[in-house]
């Protein structure tokens, strides 16, 4: 069965990341600085590079690609939660080529933000943990 | 004119799918165990398989493929409302391969989840019930 | 560094667009019309052409281009805040063709809708305005 917890929500921070900033590492601080543990995360934008992961579900590694060109940020979805004991941000992108041509995977370090609109929303209620999970090779939650 | 109702927002419930659960299934069973009439429904994670729908426009009758191959849900997005007095969650999803190529499409059942992390937001105000939308042959919200 | 401002949310709007609108149009008449200046909006549908938009990030422009086909809506992520004293909503969407495959940009004027589900989120909190960044070429919040 699903794991479920509840959430109060409703508190949100809303801005623009920096012009050349590491979109991944960007947003994990913020988070950070905001104290944010538990929180759902969004943006849209463009960037300069990316750099993305398909999780080879075989063989329970990353395979880590970068796409070095200019991408619109089509959607970023994600979460924040808590891997060892600090604010962590879990979260998928698909981006945009030229041609409309549409990518994505989980969101790495490296790629660096040309223009991103952000919105964290803060959520109040149980800490989730992230763990080994040993049937899929994971970090998910401990729940 | 575009036809909107009020409501009011955050309550969340935020939580992790069970491995070789049916997506769809498992997010509207969660919305039926909590009584969430409406809401709306994001998540990220990864599948094993994929069963997803076009809608032809002309004929008014879904198309149904299945991707067989291990995928990245790079965004699932939508809603919960009412259809025949049950919750119905009507989700669309982006998905990434190993190649991070995106493809995506209404999410239906025989989607089988890897991992995921799912949000589900409850809205309090007026449902939302569906019934058939003689334009478009879709069961669309009667307003 | 990021600049980020803090929002109460909480407070959203429901409901379908009208077949045959034009989908970025509508989304603002709706802000309009019921007074929301900041706010964040998503929706799935499907839409009978597409007209989305790449930025240049050498030349600062934009280009424009017109997918004339029925496509699904397989997210639209974006939010609302002020330009040039009024509401104005920035949106990026991916989407679906009839083989799964995906496409997206920047939503623009042009992209009429088959059916839309829309959620707009209300907003709280500090007045964002848009006004040329000269780094990017970009209406961006000036904040």
């Amino acid at each position: 069965m699903a794991e479920m917890k509840k959430y109060k929500a409703g508190r949100m921070i809303m801005g623009r990341l920096e012009h050349g900033a590491d979109l991944l590492e960007e947003i994990t601080e913020i988070c950070r600085k905001e104290d944010i543990r538990m929180g759902r995360v969004e943006a849209i934008g463009a960037v300069s590079v990316a750099r993305i992961g398909f999780y080879n579900q075989d063989t329970h590694e990353y395979q880590f690609f970068t796409i070095d060109q200019p991408l619109e940020i089509l959607s970023l979805a994600g979460n924040v939660s808590i891997k060892d004991g600090e604010s962590m941000v879990h979260a998928h992108v698909v981006l945009g080529d030229k041609e409309g041509k549409a990518f994505g995977g989980h969101l790495a370090a490296g790629t660096i933000v040309f223009a991103c609109e952000c919105i964290v929303e803060i959520l109040e209620g149980p800490t989730l943990e992230r763990g080994l999970d040993e049937k899929t090779g994971l970090p998910l939650w401990n729940i």
